[in-house]
C-alpha cells in the first residue's frame, strides 16, 4: 500500500502521482544496511565547512524531494534504467550534529566506509565540499587503492587554509587535502570548469603545483564539451574514477542555489554532453555536493542536482555492468 | 548508522542536527503493516477536490519535512512525548494519481480501514478536504459506529453541490455527505471558527439544518477559547470522536498556505487554547487538511500544521491510555 | 460564454473555478462609463508620491486579481450581496504615466468628478495616498460639500513638506493639503490607528492642530473596537463620509506588502470589528491605498486588502440604500 | 478615460505606465463574441490534466498580466505591429470547473469553434497540455480538414495512459489521442525539443509509430536553430498549421515556472530563432500551455511565454495576410 | 554630500529618501573605536552555534538595511530620539570566520570589551545565541559585576550540551553558562515566553533549578504585559542589567526568520507593552539575536528586529540618563 | 576591529567570513572626499525615471551587498587585484528624494562632478538608466571634451519622449539628450545588445540617425563576442570613454531583477567576453545601472551585476595604469 512499493513496476508505468511518498531517492527501498546493494545513496548533510553560504544541510532532502517529483526511470540517451537494473538503497542521512567538524567527518567516513565494505559503489550528497574528503579516505580505504579523479567545480578547492587560522578541513582545501593524503592520482585527476574572481592560492596553477590537470570554464567554452570529455577519457585512463561534482561549476542562472555561485560558467547541455560522454569509465563513486536550498530559486537548483545525480547514478550503473568488481 | 534511529532515544537528547535524514513524520518509523501500531500516520496526497487553490498534494511531505526539523519528543503542556510513548508508525502517502477522483478516494478509504482493522489510532495529513470523507467512512466502519465530529474550518463544508454540476464529493461538500451516510452523529458535532464571505449554502443556518452545531469566529473571538472548549467536550460527551482540522480556520496572517485562505479568523494561541482543554475525550482519529505549501510563506503554514499534528498526535495518545480499545 | 458574465449569478453560484477570467473586482461589469451605476471602482496606479517604499502602482491589479479568486458574493455578517443587489460597475485604472506628478492627480480627479457627477458611490484602490487627494477633491466638488474624514492609518499624513524641498503634495502630506483646500471638516474628522517610529510633523499633536482627532493604535489596543466605532460614530454623526484606508494601519505580520509598514498595529479582527459596526453612516466614498505587491508575502496583503474592499463596499451598498442621494 | 483605450494609439505611444489597467491580452478589446475579429485570444485555464505539477490555471492570467507590463506594439524583427494592424479580441477564459474533466474539454472545444465559426485565427492560452486536444477538434472541425502540427515540447504527449487507470485524455495523451482521432496529418507534423528522462512510451520510437517527426533537443542543438526551421518548414509544407507550444521545451533556467520542467532543454535564443523562421506557413490557431505561475520564478516563465504569445501572434497575424482564408 | 550626514538633521526631517546609503544602524556614524561614545553598536555574525536554523550571520546586515529604509528619528511613546540625543556609533560586525567557533567567541568579547572600557553602553546584534555568553563575559567584566538579565525567548537556553558530545557553548547551553560563570545573577534574573514542544532539559524546572524566574507564554498569555512587566522591574531592582532578546519569542506569523521559530509565542504589540514599561532600570547592555534573513518573508522578521533595536536603543538612552555612571 | 579593515590584506586573504561587515563595495574605504582616490565608486539610486518598473533605488545596496559575500581580490583572467592595486573608495549614494526629478539629476551631476575634478576615475551605480546623462554631464565637463561611448542594453534608448508628455529627461531618452547636448561623439559611440518589441523611436534606425552605430543581440549571437569587441574597440579607438551597462542587455534568464526585462537577450559569457577583450581603452567612468533587486530571484541579478562592476573596475583600473591622465 505504501513504502516500499514507490519505484515504478518493471514495466516502468508511474504508480502513483507526483508529490506524495515518503521521500528516498528516486523511491529506492530505504535500508540501513548496504549488504547486498550494488548502489548505496548516502545523504551527507554537513554544512559548516564552507566558506561563503551555509545551508547544504538540507541538500541531500532537496535533492529526495525533487526525485520523487520528477525523475523518470529511463535515461533517454542510454534507455538505461538504473533503479530498476540495479539494487539500489538509500542510506539515509549520516547524524551530523554541525559542532566539532572532524567528528562530522569521521562519521561520513565510516558510514562511507560500511558501503564499500558491502562491495557497492556509492553516490552521495552533500553537504558541503568538505564531506568529499572523508568520502574518498573510505573509496581509497575500501578500494584499496587511491583514485583517478574527475571534479567539476568553479574552484579546485586546493587552497591551504582559507583563513590565517589553523583550520586544514573546509569546503576550500579538500582536493589539497586528499593529494597529501595520497587518495587521489594526481596525473590522472582532471578539475573542469574553474571560473569567478579568485583568491591566492585559487589560480589553475595553484592546482597544477599538485600535479592536477585544471580545464577552466573558459578552456571548456573554447574547446566545447566532446574536447573536455576526451580529456578527461585520456586523463583517467581505467583507473578507478571518484567523480565529484560541485554545482557552483554552472552558471547562477542555472545554479542560484549554491554555496559559492559564479557568473558565467558552464550551462546545463554542456555539462550532460560532457558526463554523457563517460560511460565506459570505472567509476566506483560519485557525489553532488554544494546543493543550498536556502537560496535556490523555484527549486530549479535542487532539479538540476537531482538530474545530475541521475546521470551519475546512470554512469555508476554502466561501470558496474562494465567493470569487474 | 540511519534510518530507524532517526528519532530521540529514550533521554529525549536528539541524534542528529536538524535538516538531515529521510523525513518521515517525527522521525517515527516506517511502514508498510499499522498491525501493533497504537498510532498510525497517513498522508493522502489528493488535492483535485478542491474548489479554490489546488496544491494540498504537497501537504504530507510538508508536514513530515517540517516535523524532522522543528518538533521536539515532549508537549511542553502536558510532559507527554507520543512518539516515544506510543508505538507509532508512518504508513506513507495513499498512492493517489489525481484522475478518477472517486477512486482516489476509495484509495484512501482502504488505506484507512486497514488501519482501524489493527486496532490503531490513526492521523492522516491531507490533501484537501474531500479526503475527510473516506476517512470518515473508513473509521464508522472500522469502529463499528458513527462519531461525534469536532470540526476546525473557517468554512462548513455542507453544500450540496459547489459548482452547478454532478459532482457530489469535493471539498465544499464532506460533511453534507458524512450526515447524509451516517458517518458522524450531528448531535454530538461541533464546528468551529467559520469566517470569510460566503455563498448560499455557506451560512450557519445551512449546518444547524443539518443538525450540526457552529460556532463560528466572531463567536469564538466574543466568548474566547476556554468557553468554546467547555461547548466542545459537552457537545461530543463521552463518544467516539473524529477531530477533522482544516488550517484555513486560521487567519491568513497565521497560515497563508491553505486552500481557501480568509481574513479574520483564529489566532494560533487560540486554536492551541481550545485543543489544551481536550484531554479525556475518546478521540479515535484526526486529521490536518488544506496545507497547501505552494502558496506558504517562509514555511509558517507548514510548521503550523506540523505542530497541530503534534498536538493531535498528544490528544490521541493521551486517549489510548484514557480508554481502552 | 466569457466576460461579462464572471460575477456568480443570483444564486450565488459560482460558475466557474477560481483562478480564470478577466479580472475586474469581483468579476463585475467592466465599463468606461460610470452612467447609471450606483457604485464605481476605480483604480488610481500612482506611486511616486511615496517617500518610503515605491510600487503601490500595482495594487489595483493585485486587489482586481484576488477578489476573483477569494471573495464570494455574500458578506457573513450583514447576509448583504452589494455586487448582485446594486449596479457596480468597474471602470478600470485612471491612465498614469508616472510623470509629472500634479498631471497625474489632475487625471485622478477628473475620473472620479465623472463618477460623482454620474451619481455614483465611488471605490478607490491606490496607488499611494497621494492618490487621496484628487478624490477628495472630486468628492467635495461634485458632492457640493465638504465630508467627514475616517481615516485608517498607521501615519496621520499631515507633515507640511516630507524632505526640505518645495513639494507639497505626496503621501505624507495628504490631509494637511486637504484640510487647508477645505475638502474635509476637521471636527468631524478622526484618524485612526497611528504607530511606530515619527519624525517631527508626525505627532498626534500635529494632527490635533488641524482640528483632527487622533486615536492611536495604542488607545485602539486599550479602548477596544467597539469604543473605537463608538467614537467614529459620534464624531461623523450625519455628514458625508469619505473613508480612506490605508493598509499600513495593521501589523506588518497580517500586512507586509504596504508603502510604509509598521510594528504593533492593529490586527484584522480589530479592523473588522471596526468596520462592521459603521453600517447608518452616510459614506459616500472610500479607498483602499498602499498596498504594494512587490512587498507582499503569498499575498496575504492583497487579500486583505481585497476583503477589506468588499467591506467598504458592503458599507457603500448599505449607505446607498439608508440614504437618499 | 479607461477599458477600451489601453493599447497605443496608431503612432504606438503607450497612454499610460505599466503596471496599471484591466488586463487583457496586450490590452487588446474584451468581447464576448469573435464575430469580426481577426484573431481571438482565450483561456483555458484547466490543470487537472497534467501529471506532474498543478496550477497551469493561472496561466492565462499571468500571460494578459505580463503582457501589458511587457509588451510594445512592434515586432523588432519584422516590423509588424499585429494588434495594430489586425482586430483581436480577447474572449476572456473558458468558464472551467476542473471536475469533470471530459465536460471542462468539450467547454473549451465549444469556445474554440465558435472562434473558427466566425473565422478567426485562434491564439490560445493554457492551462495544461490536455487543453490543446479540444482545441484541436475545434481547429479540425472548423477548418474542415486535419491539420499539420508543429509542436514544441520537452515531452511528446503520446502515452496510451500515463497511469494503470481507464484515464484516455490528460497533458501526456494528446498527441497520441490526436492522431487517433484524424486531426492531425501525421506525415505533415513535427515534435521538436524533447529532452528529459522518460517513462516507456514517451522514447522518440513512440511517436514514429503513429508517423510523427521527432527533432529531440539534442538533434536541435546538434544542427542548429536554422536547420531545425528548415525542417518545419518543408514537413508542414502549404498544410493549414496547428501550432502548439509547452513552455517546459525550455531549459529550466529560462523556464521554471511549466507543468513538467526539464534540465538541458532549449534556449530562448534557439526556440526565437526557429519561430522567426516560419512566416508563410499557413497557421490557423497556436497555443502557449504549461505556465504554471505558481512556480515561477521572479515571473521569468510568465514573461518568456508572454513573448511566445507575441511571436504566435505575429505568425497568425502575417498568415491572415498572405494566405486567402 | 554622502557618508556621515545620512541622518537626519536636529530639526529631524530625513535628508534623503529611503533605499540609499551605506548601511550603518539607523544611519550613525560608522567608527573602529568607541571611545566617546555613549552607545555603541556591535554585531556578532556568528551562526554556527545554533542548533536548529544556520543563518543568523546574515542578521546584522539586515537590520542596518532596514533600519535605513524603515526607522525615523523619534520614538512614539517617549519622544525621545536616542540617536539624534546621544553620541551613537556603530562598530560595525566582529570579523567573523566561522571556524573555530570558541576563537569566534573571544573575538566577540574582546570587541565588547573595549566598549565597556570606553564607558559606552553595547547595543548588539546577533548572529546566533551562542554569541551572548561572550558579550556577558564582557559586560560583567568590564562594569566588573554580575548583571541582573532579562530574557526574552521561546527556550530558556540552559541545557548543559544539546547533544551527546562535548560541546559546551552553542545557543542551547549560553545562560546555563552564564550562571556557571557568574556572569549573572539568577535571583536578579528573569526568562519570559517560553514556548513550543521540548526536550528534557528545556521545562520551566530547568532554569528554576539554577535560580532564574520563568515566565513562559501561558503565563503572558495570562496575566499580561502590564504584570510581566511588573515581575521584572520587581526581579532586577537598581542591578545593573543586561537585556537579551531573542526573536523566536514571538510568534511565527510575526518572525518567521529566526533560528527556531515556534507556534503560539507572543505577539509584537505584547512585547512592545512589556517593554515600554521598563525605563528606569539601569540597562547597560543589550541584544538582539537570532534573525535569520535566509527564512525571512518579505523582510518582517528583519523590520521587527530593527524595531525591537530601536526600542532597546531607547532605553539604553534613558538609563544613561537616569544613572551616572 | 572593524570597519575599515574589512578588504582583503596585500595577501589576498580574507580577514573574516562572509555575511558580516559593513558593506562598502568590495569592502573599499568608505570616505566623504574623492580626494586621492584612483577610483571613486558613487550610488545613484534614482528610480522614477524609468518607464516600466520601478525600485532600482535599491540597486547600489544590493551590489554592496553582493560584493562583500561574493567577489574576491584578483581578477582570474588579467591576475589584477583593482581594489588592492588602486586606491578605491566608496563614496556612498546621492541623496535622492525622487521628488523633483531634475533636483536629483543635478544632485547627481554634482556629486559626480567632484569625483572628475579630483582626477578620480568613476564607478556609478544606479538607480535607472535616466541617471546616466548627469554623469555624462559631470564626465564630459569634468574632463573638457565629449566622450565615446560603450552602451550596452537592451533598448537604445533614444526616444524624444516616452508619452505625449513635456518629460524630456528619463530612461528612455537619455542617449537622444546626450548627443543633443554634445556630450557624447556619435561616431565614436556603439550601442550593443538591444532586443525585445518595440514603439516607434526604438528601431535601430531612430539611433542610426543621431550618427550612432547599434549592433543589436541577434547581431551579436551572428558575429560572436569577439567580432562584437573588435568592432567596439574600432569605433572608439583612443578617445576617452564612458562605459554605460543597462543590466537587462541579458537574457531575463541571467537578469530577472532589471527594470525592462526582455527575452533572448545576451548570454552572460557572451557579455564578459566582449568585456575582457577591451583592456586598453580608455575608460574614464563607466555605470551598472536598472539593477532592480525587487523583482530579483535568488539574488543572481545582484551577483551578476556586481560581477559586471567588477570587471568595470578592472577596466578603470587598467585604463588609469595604461593611460597617463
Amino acid at each position: 500500500m505504501t513504502g516500499m512499493t514507490q519505484t515504478p513496476n518493471q514495466s516502468g508505468k508511474p504508480k502513483a502521482g507526483r508529490g506524495g511518498g515518503i521521500a528516498t531517492f528516486a523511491g529506492i527501498e530505504w535500508s540501513d544496511d548496504p549488504t547486498g546493494a550494488d548502489i548505496a545513496v548516502l545523504g551527507a548533510p554537513f554544512d559548516v565547512g564552507g566558506a561563503v553560504r551555509v545551508g547544504a544541510r538540507y541538500g541531500p532532502h532537496a535533492i529526495r524531494t525533487q526525485s520523487m517529483r520528477h525523475l523518470r526511470a529511463y535515461h533517454r540517451q542510454t534507455g538505461r534504467a538504473p533503479t530498476l537494473e540495479q539494487r539500489c538503497v538509500d542510506l539515509g542521512d549520516v547524524p551530523i550534529t554541525q559542532e566539532l567538524p572532524e567528528n562530522c567527518l569521521t562519521a561520513i567516513e565510516e558510514s562511507a566506509a560500511r558501503c564499500f565494505a558491502a562491495g557497492a559503489s556509492l553516490l552521495s550528497f552533500g553537504g558541503d565540499h568538505a564531506t568529499t574528503l572523508p568520502l574518498l579516505r573510505a573509496a581509497a580505504g575500501g578500494l584499496g587503492t587511491p583514485l583517478a579523479l574527475i571534479h567539476f567545480d568553479a574552484h579546485q578547492d586546493v587552497v591551504d587554509s582559507y583563513y590565517d587560522n589553523a583550520v586544514r578541513y573546509n569546503n576550500g582545501t579538500v582536493f589539497r587535502r586528499a593529494c597529501e593524503e595520497g587518495l587521489v592520482i594526481p596525473e590522472n585527476s582532471i578539475q573542469v570548469g574553474m571560473n569567478g574572481p579568485v583568491f591566492p592560492g585559487m589560480f589553475p596553477a595553484d592546482s597544477e603545483e599538485l600535479g592536477l590537470t585544471v580545464v577552466d570554464a573558459d578552456k571548456v567554452a573554447e574547446i566545447g564539451p566532446a574536447a573536455v570529455a576526451a580529456l578527461i577519457r585520456e586523463k583517467v585512463g581505467g583507473r578507478p574514477v571518484y567523480l565529484s561534482f560541485d554545482l557552483d561549476v554552472f552558471d547562477v542562472a542555472y545554479a542560484p542555489g549554491t554555496g559559492a555561485p559564479e557568473c558565467g560558467g558552464l550551462t546545463t547541455r554542456e555539462v550532460f554532453s560532457i558526463l554523457r560522454a563517460l560511460p565506459g569509465l570505472s567509476i566506483k563513486a560519485a557525489d553532488v555536493v554544494e546543493l543550498n536550498p536556502m537560496f535556490d530559486s523555484a527549486d530549479i537548483t535542487a532539479l538540476l542536482a537531482t538530474n545530475i545525480a541521475f546521470e551519475l547514478m546512470t554512469l555508476l550503473a554502466i561501470a558496474r555492468r562494465t567493470h569487474s568488481e
